[in-house]
């Protein structure tokens, strides 16, 4: 294990932490807010630790699989809890367990929250919470990366760690340019969506965290009633921003390069948007009783299945309410999830095409067992190795929600409100249902409750395996 | 496709099914109940359509993969439209469709049923309701490639559709003598519990009818309160005998050859009792409030947790009532399952431990790539395609079960009714939790959902692929 190496990533990944609570700290200083302080004083402690941390450069740059899973799983840790300091600090949320469920929240993507009441903390405060959604989105190491001219060739093992979907894709030869193309994209797409939610009428604040939010599928809002009281038009933008973060940024890339017979031919895209199509139709067709036209059923039901399949959480409506077959579309479309390369969570389409493809396969053989086939994807074969692995995720996402389940079900919490709260961590979603639906949160649950939901949301951020790892006797072996 | 053989097969089976129908003509000869015209009637419709069904003998008695799976699937059918007949001709179960329902409960081991009241039924229709559990049990066609000299070394494949678990075991080199000794190893240790029931002061038809019931792991009883009306001797023989019946067989087998070693090292042995065991306790504990003593704590965790293990589904209280974390033990227990080669239902432990012996694997060479290894089982390397099998049945099994979750849900039962309703079903359980718990029956459900339930059995009982394998064009092509 090469621990310096992880020393010194760890070392900048806190200082590039407290530069990026530097913003917030601007936002005090401009709403003239006491959390300034605690901006602050956290400022002072990552920067004086990150600098005690990087003083000594690694000789050794190179890494492995392994360094790379730990080192992700280790900085996501720190990452999580030096981004609750100023929650503490400030006293807005003095409850250091809380104050690290909803940094973790936030970093993830997952957007749950422990607060019953949003609108009475501070401004520069829910400016960090919608911002380290932001930061969490597209991945911080992925940041650092693009950056930093740090490993060499060995960073596309942090890269495979941090980011999701089965497999990765180097757009380009180097790991650093591609880093810094998907970040260009990322803060591009981010900065479009800004300029489009003050034309529609939102002030800066609202505009900046909201865009920050969906950006990160994160789903944390600066409202209690979180985008239910904006207009339609914001609403939709909300909407369409929703599922274009839950796209695979490779399409994005392909699109920039004029390749737009692959976007079109992309079976995962195709599948994603077929799946959105499909559930908000249905949806719409459910709950046409409860709306007064046709036209707010679609435009809920879109609303809602593009933020819980994109793993966002926000919510226009409590569809806790909605009847039982809309609620079961929706947790549904929860594990499904979004694309692979994209911010969003849950198991992603390409994994469940790649599933459902060796479903077939299998099937097949039965039929005609010397008829021996290979599964194809975008007119690719797929490797062995990431079918085997894909089988292997699923097995590991159904174990770890069953133990979760378990373990919440001692707080005594129905079988909905347990099974939910799980997918609603695992997946990074946010809102779940009955006790843990979209006007709840989850301040009710038990300490040991607490701690699970933090173990499946960084668990489900990393799919899975690189939080698992830290857990293996034979990672720690020399 | 050998249609003259399939025809042939079925016909056979019929023939075997009146002949079964017989004991229960008998039964309601001596209670005087006009049932015995219905049992006549369908015996003579059966022996009638058998006759002309294997009349004419086919040349060709070879059959392949393909073949075995589509005739146990259509047999199967065959089996439990047929097993309907009494039930609707004696007007117990007029309806049709919950006739249907109430003899695939039966004949897939399921035991849930449609009936609200259960004592009210004439008692030969409810002594061949428990009997379809014996049929259905250890295999119809088992029953009949132990008795009839049909279709010499191709057999493999009819074990190999209906008998449970990832691999089939062959104990004796001929498929025949094989099916010959598993019949008498089931018909022995049916006895036996009859014996013991029958000590413990039960009357000879209660005897009767609870071993059939236990020794199919089915879950009929013939009172309203399943089994809560008999004494604790009684419920303790009765849930030795539910956790025996889910064990494999060739466990017997080897303990009849005396090869013990290889019985206590057997691992999927030793994690089947293991969990039964940790859950036992687990349950135990948490419900120690709710019982005087935790004697009684204990004896009434071990019954439920044996009874939803093994998937057989008799109650001695009403579970629905007991904490969260009890009901959702009860739940990932109905999901594993008893062991392969067993009669009882769900995913079996030995997937399990494929599953998660693969997963260790594969986070072992996520650490050391270049480490590879092979998984092994009982000392022995498991095939590469029992793992790739066992992969496939779990996403067969979570496709199944997501697209009959959301069609049930149609009906507006909570999640937590639709969620275990299809686990019951598809684990071939019987009770879920909440609408479909232990007290509550079938009957409130729609005409789709019934039909859901039906296709959820069928497919839970054959394991999937058999069933799936009738909707895949590739079967039906020349």
């Amino acid at each position: 294990m090469n621990y310096k190496l992880m020393r010194y990533v760890i070392g900048w990944l806190i200082i590039f932490e407290s530069v990026f609570m530097f913003l917030s700290a601007l936002v005090a200083v401009i709403y003239r807010e006491k959390a300034v302080y605690s901006f602050l004083i956290s400022m002072g402690i990552g920067l004086l630790a990150g600098a005690l941390l990087i003083v000594r450069k690694p000789k050794n740059k190179s890494i492995h699989a392994k360094e790379g899973f730990v080192i992700v799983s280790i900085s996501w840790v720190v990452l999580s809890i030096y981004g609750a300091f100023p929650f503490v600090l400030s006293e807005n949320i003095p409850n250091v367990l809380n104050a690290v469920f909803e940094s973790v929240s936030g970093f993830t993507t997952t957007g749950a929250t422990i607060l019953n009441e949003i609108e009475t903390l501070e401004k520069s405060i829910l400016f960090w919470r919608s911002f380290t959604h932001w930061i969490g989105g597209m991945g911080v190491l992925v940041f650092i990366m693009a950056i930093l001219p740090l490993a060499g060739g060995s960073n596309i093992y942090l890269m495979k760690a941090e980011s999701t979907g089965p497999d990765i894709n180097k757009l380009v030869p180097r790991m650093k340019n591609t880093a810094l193309i998907l970040y260009g994209m990322y803060f591009g797409l981010t900065l479009v969506e800004i300029f489009l939610l003050l034309m529609a009428g939102m002030n800066l604040y609202d505009a900046l965290t909201t865009a920050f939010s969906t950006a990160g599928t994160g789903g944390f809002a600066v409202k209690n009633d979180s985008l239910a009281g904006y207009s339609p038009a914001i609403q939709n933008i909300v909407t369409i921003f929703m599922i274009l973060f839950g796209v695979n940024f490779n399409i994005y890339y392909m699109i920039l390069c004029k390749k737009l017979k692959n976007t079109i031919l992309n079976t995962e895209l195709k599948v994603y948007l077929g799946i959105l199509a499909a559930a908000t139709l249905a949806v719409a067709i459910n709950i046409y009783h409860i709306y007064e036209n046709f036209g707010t059923a679609i435009q809920q039901s879109v609303f809602q299945i593009a933020s819980i399949m994109s793993s966002t959480g926000f919510a226009t409506t409590d569809f806790n309410l909605w009847p039982e077959f809309s609620k079961m579309v929706l947790v549904v479309v929860m594990m499904i999830g979004a694309c692979a390369g994209s911010t969003g969570g849950g198991i992603k389409v390409s994994r469940i095409v790649i599933l459902g493809k060796s479903l077939i396969k299998e099937l097949e053989i039965s039929v005609h067992p010397r008829n021996i086939k290979k599964v194809k994807l975008n007119g690719r074969f797929i490797e062995h190795e990431v079918i085997r692995s894909v089988n292997a995720f699923m097995v590991a996402y159904i174990a770890v929600f069953a133990i979760s389940t378990l373990l919440i079900s001692l707080d005594n919490f129905d079988f909905t409100s347990s099974f939910t709260a799980v997918a609603a961590m695992i997946n990074n979603t946010g809102p779940g249902l009955e006790a843990v639906g979209p006007v709840e949160n989850f301040a009710k649950f038990s300490v040991l409750s607490k701690c699970v939901c933090i173990f499946d949301m960084l668990a489900g951020r990393l799919e899975l395996f690189p939080l698992l790892i830290l857990f293996a006797p034979t990672t720690w072996k020399k």
